[in-house]
This record gives C-alpha cells, sequence and structure tokens, in this order.
C-alpha cells in the first residue's frame, strides 16, 4: 500500500480530497464544507455552524500566551467565521483536553477568558466536553450562528467590478508574533534577560487579544448594505483573496498603496527586516473582513468607518495581482499558515 | 498562588467548576449544558447541537481499533447524544488534527467510516477543520439535530413511578475492550502469538463498532410515546441512571434480575473472573438509550422490540439502588470512566 505524506497536499487541499465524496441527504442542508460555516435553513431563518481546533505548539505557545488571553481568543476566532458570513454569532460549545500538567486555577484562567468574550459579544456557551489528554492543551470550540437566508453573504459572490475593502490594518498579528518567538528565544538562551516588549501593544494584543469585527456586520445592517463576498482575515490577506476569487470564479487586482498597516508594524517588519507589505499579504491571524462591495454601493460605504478600499475585483483571466508602489504588478500566491 | 490537581475534582464536577458562573443571553437559548445536547428555539422547531473529543491514547487505542471503524464510531457516540433527546441528529462537523505520523491513506480510512456512518444515518458532513497535531490523533465532532419543542426529552424529567427501561443488553462494550486489552498485552510480551479474539464478535462490535439507536426515536414517534426523561448510555448504567437522578430530583430502583445482558458477555466476564452485572453497571460505550416512562404508557411500551423494563423510579428518600436476585438491595454509586 503506498504512503503519502500529509504534507504533499497541504491542509486545504487534504480537506478537498478527504471531504471530496460527500454526500448530502437533506434539502435544509443549504451550504456545506468549503466555506467560513456551514448553513441550515429553518423555517424562519438559518442556522450557521462553524468549527475549530486549537492544539498546543501548533496554533499556540504557552510560553507567551497567557490562558486567559487564549481563552479569549479561541472565542474570537470562531465568532470570526460566523460574522464573516454576515451572520450573527449566539452561541458556542467548548470542549477542552488537558494533561495533568495543568492544575484546576490553570482552567480557571481559561475559563474566564472564554467568558469575558462571550459575555462581550453576548454569546451563550452551551455545551461542550472536558477530557484528559496526553499531553498539552487542546480546544475545540464550535460556533452557532442566526442569519436570515437573503442575508447570508458567501465566498462566492464577487463579480468584477466590485470594490474590495478591509476592515482595518493589517501584518500586525503576524509581527506581534515574530516579536515575541524573538524574545522566548533571548529567554530561552539568557533567562536572566527581561524580554523587551514595552512599547509594542497594539502588535501584541493582535496576536495575543484579538477582536472579532461584529461591529462591521451591525454596521453592514444598519445601513442596508449587502457585500456580494466576503471572508475573515484568518490565513492571510493572500490565501484569503485567492479563496475569494477562486470561489467566485474572479480574478482581483489590488494596490500596494491602499493597503492599511500600522506604524508600529511598519517599524517593527524594518527591525526584522521584513518588508511590511509581504507581513501584511501573508501574515495571518488580524481577523479583519475582508468585503466585497457592488459599485453602485460604493457611495455608501466609502462614508463609513473601518472601511479600506484595497482594490477591484476582476475578470478571471486577469489573475489575482497586486500593483506595488513602483507601478509592477505582481502575482499573488498562497503563502497562508502551513500547519503540516 | 494554590495547585488543585484535576484528578481531585473528577470530569463532572470540573465542568460545573469551570461552567458555573455563565451567563445566557438569548431568549432563544433553552437549555445549555448539563443535558445530552443544548437546545436553540427557532420559530417553528429547535436546534440542539452537542460536541465530543476522542483523543488517542485516552479514548481510543489504534494498536486494536481499525481508523475506518474508529470514524464510524466518532460519529455515532456524538448521534447518540442528539437521540438521547429524543430528536433527530442531521448535520455533523468534523475536525481532526493529525501528527505526520499518519499518511493521507490512513486519513482515507479514517474518513471512509465518517462517510460509511453518515449514509447509514443521512447525517451530512457540513463542514470541520484539518491541522496538525504534536502527537497522535484528536478528532472533535459536533452534531446538529432537529425536534419540536414538545417533543424534546432531557434528564430532568423523570417522576416516581415511572419505568425505567433500556434499549438493549449492556456491559457487552466494556468486557470487548477487556478481551482487546488482555490480547494486546499478550501480544507486546509475545509478538509471535495470534491474538485469540475468534468467538466473540458481538461484544468486539460493541466496542470498535456501536450503533446509536435511531431506530428507537422512529419507534417512539410512530407509537406517540414522549418519554417523561432519557439519557444514552456512554458512562455506563449507575453513572447514567444517577444523572437522570439527580437532574429530575428522584429516587430509582432497578433490579439485577431484569438487566439484560449478552450471553457472550456473561461468558466472557466468568473468563476474567468479573461479576457480570458490575459490567453491565459500570461498563460504559453501550450506547444504549436509558429511557424513562409514565406508568399510563407502559401497556403501549411492552409490546414494543427492544425495550428492556429493569425498574422503577422512585421518590428521593429512597435514594437511587439496585435490588440484587438474591433479594439484597445495594446503592448505586457512579463509577463512570475516568479520565484524569
Amino acid at each position: 500500500m503506498s504512503r503519502t505524506e500529509l504534507n504533499e497536499l497541504g491542509e486545504f487541499a487534504l480537506i478537498d480530497h478527504l471531504t471530496q465524496e460527500v454526500a448530502i441527504h437533506h434539502q435544509e442542508t443549504i451550504l456545506g464544507i468549503g466555506d467560513d460555516a456551514a448553513v441550515i435553513e429553518n423555517k424562519d431563518s438559518c442556522t450557521l455552524v462553524s468549527t475549530d481546533l486549537l492544539i498546543e505548539g501548533i496554533h499556540f505557545d504557552l510560553m507567551y500566551h497567557p490562558l486567559k488571553h487564549l481563552g479569549y481568543k479561541a472565542v474570537i476566532v470562531n465568532l470570526s467565521d460566523i460574522l464573516a458570513m454576515n451572520a450573527v454569532p449566539k452561541q458556542i460549545t467548548v470542549s477542552v483536553a488537558v494533561s495533568n500538567r495543568f492544575s484546576v486555577e490553570a482552567l480557571e484562567q481559561l475559563y474566564e477568558g472564554i467568558r469575558t468574550a462571550c459575555n462581550l459579544y453576548k454569546i451563550d456557551l452551551v455545551g461542550g466536553d472536558t477530557t484528559a489528554s496526553p499531553k498539552g492543551l487542546i480546544i475545540s470550540i464550535t460556533v452557532i450562528g442566526t442569519q436570515q437566508k437573503d442575508k447570508i453573504v458567501k465566498r462566492n459572490g464577487a463579480k468584477p467590478g466590485d470594490y474590495i475593502y478591509v476592515t482595518g490594518y493589517l501584518g500586525g498579528a503576524y509581527l506581534g508574533l515574530q516579536l515575541l518567538e524573538r524574545e522566548k528565544r533571548i529567554y530561552q538562551e539568557h533567562p536572566d534577560i527581561q524580554p523587551q516588549l514595552g512599547e509594542n501593544r497594539e502588535i501584541l494584543e493582535r496576536i495575543l487579544k484579538p477582536e472579532a469585527r461584529m461591529d462591521i456586520i451591525r454596521l453592514l445592517d444598519k445601513n442596508h448594505i449587502l457585500p456580494s463576498a466576503m471572508i475573515d482575515l484568518s490565513d492571510g490577506l493572500s490565501s484569503d483573496l485567492l479563496h475569494i476569487c477562486k470561489q467566485s470564479g474572479t480574478g482581483a487586482l489590488i494596490e500596494e498603496q491602499n493597503i492599511p498597516i500600522q506604524q508600529e508594524a511598519q517599524l517593527m517588519a524594518l527591525e526584522f527586516h521584513l518588508d511590511p507589505i509581504t507581513c501584511a499579504l501573508s501574515g495571518g491571524e488580524d481577523y479583519e473582513l475582508l468585503i466585497c462591495v457592488p459599485p453602485d454601493l460604493h457611495d455608501k460605504v466609502k462614508t463609513l468607518p473601518s472601511f479600506y478600499y484595497i482594490g477591484e475585483i476582476t475578470a478571471p483571466e486577469n489573475g489575482v495581482r497586486l500593483k506595488t508602489t513602483h507601478g509592477n504588478f505582481h502575482n499573488i500566491t498562497a503563502q497562508g499558515w502551513k500547519h503540516f
């Protein structure tokens, strides 16, 4: 029997491969695998479901991620998937597996973060599972949301001419992570040296305690704006824009000069000898939304706070490209997180 | 800061402790933590949600659990939680984390089992997550079901005088596991000796490839029988009956002579010098249903296949007791799976 290594396929191809023969039995299952969340139709509205698995040593490092922040972030990243469908998250289940390295007090910290996020975003914690793990901490969260069928926004609705917006600064979470990793290495080599994190609150908060853009979903609703396509920026702008274009059957052109990057992130990129725009394109975990909007809604959208225009959806034959500040064009390729 | 070890609390007390301050924000969340599944009310029906985390080395041993069977079982144990609410499971999400010890072909086996269960029980696989793990295989499944609000059966509705039924033989899964563990030890000490599993198909199937009692839910519906309380036997008859009695505020009296045990399980218990009734009371993972039914429905229920009368719900002051075949009375104590 042949053996194919997991890293030969990569995460997205692996999911496609494993789920290609999945059959749908119920007509109320109106959207399955392949978007930010699944959609189940009820008589009056739809139920949306999304799930995420967070594993110590893969998705987080407890050396610099306090358990309370981790609990908070674990909820946020899940809410973000429901928001990315233009829906309202309402309930979560939380399953946790821990080795006996953890105490009850450590788990209390984790749940305090979970509760804090739930109270802030008005989310009901309705179930879960707690079990032992042979090694490390594992957190599995499922989030349930609701929205009327005609207001759900998928990844596949973008059309040439649509404007592309992002809802905030990009690359900060990636640079926050680089900083934490550097200070961890220094600490491991010289435990007497105190970490130098002081002036970088914003990028550290991005990676350690991100927020979900519930405010944007409310803003869209209040202003009667229905985007044509949407995704949350968890894997990175390049990777997530490619998802939109692939599923919508379009190209895209985004402009370097329009991509919002915090000054703090710019300075940190220089300190690491990294190109800030590369960090914004390839760095994941900012949890901003990428929103495609038909051109006739542009006048409405441009008055809204937090909407940064970065470019346009194009015909598929134009590909997915970046126009640099020097006027050059580059093809955008997926460089999202690779776990395997 | 003090340190409390996880095993000082145990699984159920730990969940209670961690979730005691959880607030509910939405009025459509009509049932949260503490039953087999959570319940969310829609206008015309309810959505039920349940989730389970299965971890290699804690919940399964790949030395004797083929991946295809494991995928099948992982779905079944989740469906069972929705059935235990008298609801119909319809969708699942499956998240899997694997170390690079696993090949793509190994994951294909796992998903073949998942797909087989989905097709047999008409379940739509609608989402999930696939990621790396630093060690071993982790499977997290969330299942979604539906039922009308007035037909949902919880754990807390049992009343003194209700009859208690189980839907099939008990203890088989536990004895199947003992057999597999014994043959594993022998194999590890003497790799040249072939495992002796031959004549024990039924108890092995119980542990390796259990079924969920969807047929019972259909039968109840067809015969217009609404149980007063229900739970699935995942932790063991003792532990699960105690859940019903605690949440209903009742006692119970069950009779040893009524508890259904397969002949194959009886013989295997003797081979292991175990009391068959202890295996039936304390062994988990049979995934039969424990059903409490008001006395006026007894005439209807007793004609149904798969309904084994085992005793009655009593007043709380009588406690939860077993009457032995010799006429003695024993208090029943929780001896469910202890993972920590």
